[in-house]
């Protein structure tokens, strides 16, 4: 037996194949109030993991390795996060997100601080060896909502889009401050005299770690993009430039002590419309397939270990500092978010509700990034009392919070993420207002969010996609893939039930209809036809759909304010129509 | 700057990165003369690449480290091999290629030990200090094929199957061989005496090894397999069991000394066909396309490692050595096929031909593993020798057989693989060939080949489908996939060509047409219909397949020695009669 030869593999192959195993069970077992999460039964396994060795070699079991966290498991759920964000939510609440993180953080991490120092002074409770400082060091790492924690609660309560993305996009941005605040204090601890010009080189860093963080990745995302036009006769590894760019992003990031989290999101948002464009489908199935396996095998896997980790003797117990802690987490972060919302419900028509508020403050989940954190702080005599301090909020979030926000989240009936796809009717409507707006803001002078999506557009249509693509061609419209899509959905059922050619067209198709045309510029609907199911109107629309597919193809953005009208190729437009009179006789 | 923090990581992803880009390179830049092999342009980067190391550091550069190679490099080739490797003539050649593996790599080890050792005592060489032990050792390792180097070669240049089988296969499954007497003779070397039982202790861990290996492989492809039974409600981890118990099927054979490429094919054979029944189609799809991704990029890997690492001052060079062993290489593995072959041809009908012989000899090729193995010898006097020599038969093998081999093929016109897949009329004639041989073999009492695939198939059809598949179902047909799969595709092509439901069938389809009826058991097929070209025809066939689409779903296989035509149930009759009367009306 030879053991030590193989180690390191099989440990991790079998510490991924228990994540594994343990996810499947929890879907197989549904016997369990909808109450608990799966983040909480899996740190229940972990603490029972736990438990177990710490009783077999009576000693502490391994804690988690921040290395290993932020090296190898954190970047793909975050990759993962990035890649999936809802673009649009994501960049018309930007301003609320960045207000959230930024201020809101800091915020967190003075009132946290300051006010357990204020505990601190208190003689009875025996902790005035505890300076300043550390108390401030201590509020950097446990003000940060967590985006592992936040992910794995608020994908199973489905509350809004904009709510989800406010506490999401919050969790992932205020990295850049907590990277910086965290080190700060670090090295503040570390300095003998603490100068003014130091403070300053602080507030600065703010603008580098953010600012630097973004460029990082958006340039490794378009270097991805770019090496995706060239990988047309060697499909197979497509998918990896993908993964590698990200990472390789991330640890650029970190490297230079910049965010390494908003360098991955930046990656992965820049590149995705591009690189989706060059790689073939089967390889973006595998993209998607191993990003959603990898972060929810990262997912699994911190959970495990933060609860493996919790147990042993690194604790030191002190009631009154760790109750604080909880209490000041609860209320600094309630207190951040009214002041914060007030002044942004002050300039925005589409206000946050109070009952959002509340979920917003409700659920500033703290994960396993405190946890590394506070597992990285230098020694001192009190390490042990923020380790356990850390460990109880992350704990009292995750089992407290986490498992009874879906319950208020009923009580309070607020407003749910709707369950169907917007209609196509919606998706026209939704397009028009928006150029509609950039028009509106064009001429008035305001230079608003449509203006400026309006340019990037611009940018992107004129610059970008010439570079990054490899077939650079009018994109398609949106509506004309989901026809495409629904069209060749309806061919492969009516081929399953044998029917092909033969019989009428599904009705379920038919559902919605439309006509577009790409030479008068209108756009008919026609949707929910579900009570007219006369099989010959039915009938007759598809018979036009069919007809007019071609054309549809062809057809650019409806509108485009930097574009005139192109000229359709004189030989194409005659052939077209040549075979749809063909096709008519 | 902390590049320290993340070097690990960091330099992996830049060295995958590297062989990516390499890869695309070579596809993008096509003015290279055609026989110049992927994998040699793949050394001469590595050689650049340690040039440069070591004119700028002025030190050996780090050379390919053997548990990097045998832990991560080596598992996913073998896997990709093994999951796709043609079941049907890699089990029809069996007994040849474990001949080639087992007697030919024996034969080979000893000739080139031996007649080495008499080189040695040639007295102007200045060898007499290498000992026959050492001399046998050096056999050992530089004996085996390398299964990466063919596979590399034999992708590129089309033989017939059976060659492709009979090399490939010969080199995956000398693994076992090569690791028992590599250890042998390395134990050998170490002890003070060697007795008598050492010896046939040594041939007894043959059996050990391989078959050990087959089993672990096996078991952990049936728990793979049952595994997958349960991820119904969590498709996405799906893709990594399969990765996860091959990788722990491999690293289990290495800590027990077995063979892990064995096991590792077992297991990769085991599991295929339950495990793609199991997951979900893109479930499949990622599996396949990681599979093929991570082998290529291990490949790419290894090549420009062996480059790298060829370049420093590990060698020692002495001229008579060197050349004899390339010599000695080639000559006794040349004498080892003939010989083998001459055994293997009176036994079977379908011989292997001389020109087939020639290539069989001609490309065994070395590669990465035997440069691992040498860099594994226990330090010794003349270690740098033996890298030497391994060096320069890798390169030659790779340079020199790897280039001329295309020409070769060419020159000698040795048969090639068929370009288009089996016709369905071929399927089904093979199809029945096998149930009759088996009958002929039964009823004449002989245990041959197809009587033992006939026995294996009853007891996983009995057993092995009923614990290891998810919905056990009489299994389809291939050919009535194969018609489904049609089906869809032309259903696609319809919808994109805007004619759902109102053109005529496209011809291409009709291609090939049959009839298949369960209640009579007649198949019926007319292929290459191409000549009659009548629409009509076209037309009536296409709307008897579709009427018959769904009885031809509820087809087992045609015949089944094992089972009573199944009672069709009277409901599901009934309703497909009555759906077939009100389309007919």
């Amino acid at each position: 037996l030879d053991y030590q030869h193989v180690q390191v593999p099989f440990e991790i192959t079998l510490w991924i194949m228990l994540a594994s195993l343990a996810k499947i069970g929890f879907h197989l077992y549904n016997k369990l109030p909808p109450v608990v999460t799966e983040s909480c039964l899996l740190i229940f396994v972990g603490l029972i993991m736990g438990g177990i060795i710490y009783g077999l070699n009576d000693r502490s079991p391994p804690v988690m390795d921040s290395d290993i966290f932020f090296l190898y498991l954190l970047p793909p759920i975050v990759l993962d996060a990035g890649y999936f964000m809802p673009s649009r939510p994501f960049f018309e609440n930007i301003g609320t997100i960045l207000l959230y993180a930024v201020v809101g953080t800091i915020w967190n991490v003075f009132g946290i601080g300051f006010s357990l120092y204020g505990i601190c002074q208190v003689r009875a409770f025996r902790l005035q060896d505890v300076s300043l400082l550390h108390n401030l060091l201590f509020g950097s790492l446990i003000a940060a909502v967590d985006p592992v924690a936040v992910l794995a609660v608020f994908e199973e309560i489905h509350v809004n889009e904009k709510l989800h993305i406010l506490v999401f996009g919050e969790s992932l941005l205020n990295d850049a401050v907590t990277v910086v605040l965290y080190k700060l204090f670090r090295s503040f601890c570390e300095m003998p005299t603490i100068k003014t010009v130091d403070v300053f080189a602080g507030v600065g860093k703010f603008f580098v770690v953010g600012l630097g963080g973004v460029l990082v990745g958006l340039s490794f995302g378009f270097t991805a993009a770019f090496t995706t036009r060239f990988t047309k006769d060697i499909r197979v590894i497509e998918p990896l430039f993908v993964f590698l760019y990200s990472y390789l992003s991330y640890l650029t990031a970190e490297m230079f002590h910049l965010s390494g989290i908003v360098a991955i999101i930046a990656c992965a948002m820049g590149m995705k419309r591009y690189v989706e464009a060059n790689i073939s489908l089967k390889s973006h199935t595998t993209v998607k397939y191993f990003m959603k396996m990898w972060s929810s095998v990262s997912d699994t896997l911190i959970f495990i270990f933060l609860g493996v980790s919790t147990i042993g003797e690194n604790h030191e117990w002190n009631w009154p500092y760790i109750c604080f802690t909880v209490i000041f987490c609860l209320v600094w972060r309630a207190l951040g978010v009214l002041v914060l919302t007030f002044f942004v419900n002050r300039f925005h028509v589409n206000t946050i509700t109070s009952k959002d508020q509340f979920i917003i403050a409700y659920g500033g989940l703290r994960g396993a990034i405190c946890f590394s954190l506070v597992f990285l702080l230098p020694e001192f005599h009190r390490k042990k009392l923020f380790i356990a301090a850390t460990t109880v909020v992350i704990l009292f979030t995750v089992f407290v919070q986490g498992m009874t926000i879906r319950p208020l989240v009923d009580l309070l009936a607020v407003k749910r993420k709707r369950e169907s796809a917007p209609t196509v009717g919606e998706q026209i409507h939704i397009r028009f207002l928006d150029h509609l707006l950039a028009g509106i803001e064009d001429i008035s002078g305001h230079w608003g969010q449509y203006y400026w999506k309006d340019k990037l557009e611009y940018f992107n249509s004129k610059y970008l996609q010439k570079i990054l693509l490899r077939e650079y061609d009018q994109p398609k419209s949106s509506i004309v893939l989901l026809y495409e899509k629904l069209e060749r959905k309806h061919a492969i059922e009516l081929a399953e039930a044998g029917q092909l050619g033969h019989g009428p067209a599904h009705p379920s198709l038919l559902g919605f209809g439309f006509l577009c045309s790409s030479n008068d510029r209108t756009v008919r609907t026609d949707q929910k036809l579900e009570d007219t199911q006369n099989p010959d109107v039915l009938d007759n629309m598809q018979e036009i759909l069919a007809r007019n597919l071609y054309r549809i193809r062809r057809t650019g953005p409806a509108y485009n304010r930097h574009t005139l009208p192109g000229e359709p190729e004189p030989s194409e437009h005659a052939k077209e129509i040549l075979i749809l009179r063909h096709k008519s006789l």
